[in-house]
């Protein structure tokens, strides 16, 4: 068994992602720190608490003065003020302090609020993410965005905050769906297209492989994953300039996902397959890319069964909708001045960021993908 | 009329503080950055609403896109899970971007929750803070803290998150009770205690001038209260070491503020003095400080007029009582491992932080201010 290391340089805020199948049978290892004496809260969700138990048994054994396990719903809803304000709640009552340590076992919604919790409880206590999901694992676990969901859209209130770890194991995945496990394969693939393309005829190569879960196939394709995220993000850790590429297919697919209402009928990384799509759409339709780009993204996602067409959830929509989704979109914290934000491809692996796209193309790429 | 300019230096963060009868008069020219094109999202409270009134006007009149004032109730019950979550909302319907600018105009209350909200709205909008009161002048405006109140505690839930600029005006003092002024006062004589006997001994002979609110007078102990913060939080951003003498006085005075419930019967800087000196006598009973330093302090606060026994809000109170302030010590953020930490004395000017306290020797100076 390889373990795969990839080192996040963030200055003073550096840490390791331990790649590989069963690192959490050891997870005392991949800790940068003595777990004797402190205090240890490990937040989780219902799918994963076998995971979190496993870890809470290794930390008592390592000579933690206490373990809790709060294990929440599973599911986006959970990304709450609600539940912000309970996490919050448990750790304080159980006299958290500056020296305790957090850890998050579970997707990105279980990354996300733990960590948003561990940003502001006593304005700062340190924390560790094991990602359960193949879409927290190549995604969330790297760049240290924490946050929640409001009435108003998709993580618009959380803080910046870097793990001191992150323990990615690939076994894990075996807890997922199907369908929640391809979700995550759209940001697998969403690496190649924004900067890689060498990585994208990789994964045409061996997409197969690494959706049917094979070993060596998987760890690599997180390991690249990681590899590119870290790139980009030690660049750019307060998303000013480079990092906003991150979000290719993001301005479509977070209007699509506060569209669907987040609950459970659109998952984070099916809209961001179908926003993918729209944006290589756009940039066909605006003379920047060959259509024949688009058509080849198109070919891949079909061939491993990733679904690319908003059908699964809506049928034909009306100009009321359009402008519903358009009206989110501007209100996307990458917007300025009421301007929307998009990435563009001028091909596979060739993205890059623009505000000079026509609110009137925006539409008809829409009104077209819901036409069916 | 003199402005006086305080630089607080934290490298990238850096920013001044402008102290001064009117500054308010003429806000843009202490900003950092231009308003043409921006929008502005000015949160105050009901006291003090007329100066964020003349806020807004003087930055619609710099050019501002957009600027509205949100008012909150005044009071420190303001600075709750719920109020926060008001104020993200408020921000988020109107469009808030990362260009825009939060302006904070109100007391530590609101000060601390709207820069808790600037910190965490969209990960971090930048943003001014306009302190009206006394406290807030010395005190909040200094050293990046933000944060909310929760069932547990005080302030217990933020974010570190420095402003571009603060704006002093300390014609707003006038807007303060009696009361409130010399609850902000308590803040000012803690810096003499704490490091600086010849700031204490300048009080000594000033102190009923600055009470007065006599201009010059005024405006030097408010510039040596934060030149003071300033070196002390330069050196330790982020509260590991150095940072906890500011602390003088608050184990005590956060548990008298959480007993009293925070509905206005004991103000901050009240406790604060309060727990100045139970931390005086504590240093005395410990043999570390001259029992005479104790009484000068005490002579000082009698002096003014400030009050340091907790009688106006308590009686004689019995055991259980003293219980529940131990208990709320030891889950203050300071504490570790159960061990309060406290900043003792051994003489005026001369604080520092230990643990080395005996939790009796704690209890016998709570129950002896709690005998009469």
């Amino acid at each position: 068994m390889t373990i795969r290391t990839v080192h996040i340089d963030l200055g003073d805020r550096r840490y390791d992602i331990s790649i590989g199948r069963d690192v959490l049978a050891d997870v005392i290892r991949y800790l940068p720190f003595q777990m004797a004496g402190k205090k240890a809260f490990v937040v989780t969700d219902e799918n994963v608490e076998p995971y979190a138990r496993r870890v809470e048994k290794q930390l008592l054994g390592a000579g933690a003065s206490f373990c809790d396990v709060l294990v929440l719903p599973a599911g986006e809803a959970t990304k709450s003020y609600e539940h912000y304000e309970r996490v919050l709640g448990w750790m304080l009552e159980h006299n958290i302090h500056r020296g305790s340590m957090i850890f998050a076992v579970g997707g990105g919604v279980i990354g996300d609020l733990a960590g948003f919790a561990a940003a502001s409880v006593l304005r700062g206590v340190p924390f560790v993410q094991i990602p359960t999901t193949l879409l927290s694992q190549v995604d969330s676990s790297v760049g240290g965005k924490t946050g929640i969901n409001t009435p108003q859209g998709k993580n618009l209130v959380g803080a910046f905050y870097q793990p001191l770890a992150v323990i990615a194991d690939t076994g894990a995945l075996s807890t997922l769906s199907k369908r929640e496990f391809m979700a995550g394969y759209a940001e697998v693939v969403k690496y190649g297209l924004l900067g890689d393309l060498a990585f994208f005829e990789w994964l045409e190569a061996n997409g197969t492989r690494v959706c049917a879960m094979e070993d060596e196939a998987l760890s690599h394709a997180i390991e690249v994953s990681c590899r590119a995220k870290a790139a980009i993000v030690q660049a750019d850790e307060r998303e000013s300039g480079a990092r906003a590429l991150l979000n290719l297919g993001h301005t479509f697919g977070h209007a699509l996902e506060a569209a669907a209402g987040y609950d459970g009928r659109l998952l984070h990384g099916e809209a961001v397959a179908i926003g993918m799509m729209m944006a290589f759409e756009a940039s066909v339709r605006m003379g920047l890319c060959p259509a024949s780009e688009a058509a080849r993204v198109r070919a891949h996602f079909e061939d491993v069964g990733l679904p690319i067409n908003p059908g699964a959830v809506w049928g034909a929509e009306d100009e009321v909708f359009i402008d519903s989704l358009v009206a989110t979109m501007k209100r996307d914290k990458k917007a300025s001045d009421d301007k929307m934000t998009f990435v563009l491809v001028r091909g596979i692996g060739q993205a890059f960021v623009t505000q000079d796209v026509e609110e009137e193309l925006v539409r008809s790429v829409l009104r077209d993908f819901f036409k069916d």
